[in-house]
């Protein structure tokens, strides 16, 4: 088992971490930027240690500066957390160059799911749907015709150079294809000096649906069933929830399985995340793979009373998946708490918090960093809080999230709770009906920020 | 279904039971005295109304404020919670007259398990295990005799008039029956001028151990297995956990099976709890009957999945327990943080919170009802919030405990956390090896005062 963690991150993912860590009886190495000298994890760790200024790149992305850190505190791991250096494969590869166990996935895990294509390619191979569409560029009109008919309408159209939609044609119908090539192309030429197109499957109502999974070091992997993370904004989670509302036994165990299978085929190590977007026919196509912890983990761990940070060092440490795959077992949901004005389109609100009341109480669980009096600096990540209900039907629920965010108090910085509030009430949502272009049509309401 | 409850209450029952009724779409009605005109309740109810000055029999134990508070606010229901009213047969039965649902026992069950001798007597005829004894007092040495005969040894002779351990005696022979009679008659006579004595089996190395049950206005109850709640000073319980360490399946089954004959014979309507002393044989004895929800309550909530106001509430208007009884799914321990310095007797620790750190993350709740500025008045218990974590087995629960004590920061006030630090470290405990009289040879170390 590994004796000392030094934990490369910070926020309430290095609390995570570090609790875990401490209830496995773990040595704990903190490390930290001048800006975040006041943490609260920094008095929870055996050991911490400065790594540089406030940014990123000078501290919690200075490759150097972390693996010193390592090596003087004798540090026989490093959990990377999400962000920063958890999927840098040349971090993975230098930590073990070093005999230090990176808590995340091998450098050729890394490497392989890192790039786009590379990633599709290889999940191709493994036999997981991914996304139907021409390889590389479309080279005329007849090839584009062809294509269209081996994958199926409705197709899009993308301009390789584009951008803002520029370029970009939906097509329903053969009969609409060669006016929408011809205009596609010409705005291509116009916008960007190229007509490059390839060609994609529209998938319908879109919903980004995730399969939690963990493999070992013998080749062996089991899915955790799955995470609904369509409530986005700008490709930003803001909520996520399991069971999804949208997956049936059957699409979550075929879903799982072909998780298991993209898992093994890569002999992926450590605990990873594979997401794909759903359509409406519950068809199902690989997006992309997350070789570390997800933000989200913990509505799995409620719903299948796993510690996933546990499972994740001890699969680091060599131990073996567990036998069998975990179904759900009650329903959690998470509201990503950030400090951002939602009424000044998001703007970051850092500073000092003057009043915190956080909830508690039956099926409640906040994952924090801050307290009452802590600065929030404005160099990182706006998350501020994680709050996770977890009851036995999803519509228990949401009640229970309605009651969680009005009893949660922050004052001195505005925060995305109003937010939160207001999605617990849109009708779509509460009838599980939302895909990830939810909230384009999200109009924020005032009367949300106040609850009293 | 209700439409709308007084909780007639305070501190953290008081935000427990609002917490569930919002959750139930219920109304609330908060009652407060003047000490309490802060309290973090008061924000969340639909309605507050003070009932008087600070003392408790003028404020929280005046029924007929009480009473009024629930007219004027047109409550259909009263949460007595615990403490308090909650186990007074007059204030159910005037609810009652008044066609407002107490939601707690009804009258006779009040009256009948509230008197411990009447308790005893009805336990008998339900055929419930009570602490074997002779009849009132006895009359000759040879009745002690032949009663000492009959529920065999060791026994306990103890004085009528008795206290402070004069005219008590264990008599574990009949050869020493005859020495030890003699003796603590005169020492009986000589210190309280009464000879009278009577006899009961001697409890060898006694564990409280208590079934929670809950049972409908239709007859039918059903038990909710056990919570151990040995730890305690004085017969206050300080931390308690289920499943109990001591307790077998078998053990478990056969008190759970005594505790339904027992809420079935007295017709007991809503949640409640038999208390019974279990001897290191396995025998066990009733004790007394807790006619309303327990401080300790959460532990069970955490590892059957319910939440019982829910189901104390669902039964007050008229709903039939479920089917099954619930088993231990995990393990769940509880520690009352209490506002006291246990390094100078206990003593109670009122005043200002300047700093407040809750702990969360994975499998831990807190219950309160304070925030970082809160005052804690000196009219009430000193209890302050409980910290309860849940984990698959004992062991992981008690390291689970000790992270969140670790994390738990409270300044302003002296509180229990150093105790259930030391508690947790403690050789005996970790066996599960621990019975009442554990406390009485607890030995306070100052070490435990500050971990960092």
């Amino acid at each position: 088992m590994l004796k000392k963690i030094l934990i490369a991150n910070r926020g309430e993912i290095a609390m995570r971490i570090l609790r875990t860590a401490k209830e496995m009886g773990i040595k704990t190495v903190a490390v930290y930027s001048t800006a975040d000298a006041k943490s609260l994890h920094l008095r929870f760790a055996d050991e911490a240690v400065c790594i540089g200024p406030s940014a990123s790149k000078d501290s919690y992305l200075k490759q150097l500066n972390i693996l010193a850190a390592a090596e003087v505190t004798n540090a026989d791991a490093i959990h990377p957390g999400y962000g920063f250096l958890s999927e840098n494969a040349n971090f993975s590869r230098s930590c073990q160059k070093m005999g230090i166990k990176f808590i995340g996935g091998t450098p050729e895990n890394i490497e392989r799911m890192g790039d786009k294509a590379s990633a599709k390619a290889t999940m191709k191979e493994a036999g997981v749907p991914t996304v139907p569409g021409s390889d590389g560029l479309i080279k005329s009109y007849e090839e584009a015709v062809k294509i269209a008919k081996e994958i199926g309408y409705p197709v899009m159209l993308k301009a390789t150079a584009g951008g803002g939609g520029k370029g970009m044609r939906a097509i329903w119908k053969e009969e609409n294809l060669k006016s929408s090539w011809e205009s596609a192309v010409q705005e291509a030429v116009a916008a960007f000096g190229n007509g490059g197109m390839y060609m994609e499957k529209l998938i319908e109502e879109p919903r980004h649906i995730e399969i939690q999974i963990a493999g070992d070091k013998y080749g062996k992997a089991i899915h955790l069933s799955e995470r609904d993370c369509s409530v986005q904004r700008r490709h930003q989670k803001l909520a996520e929830e399991t069971p999804s509302p949208f997956v049936s036994e059957e699409l979550r165990k075929k879903m799982g399985d072909a998780a298991v299978r993209a898992a093994e085929y890569i002999k992926y190590e450590g605990v990873g995340t594979i997401e794909f977007l759903v359509d409406k026919y519950e068809n199902f196509y690989f997006m992309e793979m997350n070789t570390r912890i997800q933000v989200e983990h913990p509505i799995t761990e409620q719903i299948t009373d796993l510690d996933l940070l546990k499972l994740q060092i001890e699969l680091a440490a060599g131990a073996r998946v567990p036998k069998n795959n975990f179904y759900p077992q009650r329903h959690s949901i998470e509201c990503r708490i950030n400090a951002e004005d939602v009424y000044t389109d998001f703007r970051p609100s850092p500073g000092k918090i003057t009043t915190l009341n956080i909830p508690g109480g039956n099926g409640v669980r906040v994952d924090t960093h801050v307290y009452s009096g802590y600065t929030i600096p404005p160099f990182y990540d706006s998350m501020i809080a994680k709050l996770i209900v977890t009851a036995p039907t999803r519509s228990e629920a949401i009640i229970k999230m309605k009651r969680a965010l009005d009893e949660f108090y922050i004052e001195g910085v505005k925060t995305t709770i109003p937010l939160h509030r207001q999605l617990m009430d849109d009708p779509n949502f509460l009838k599980g009906d939302y895909t990830t272009k939810f909230m384009e049509d999200f109009v924020l309401d005032k009367k949300y920020e106040y609850d009293l």
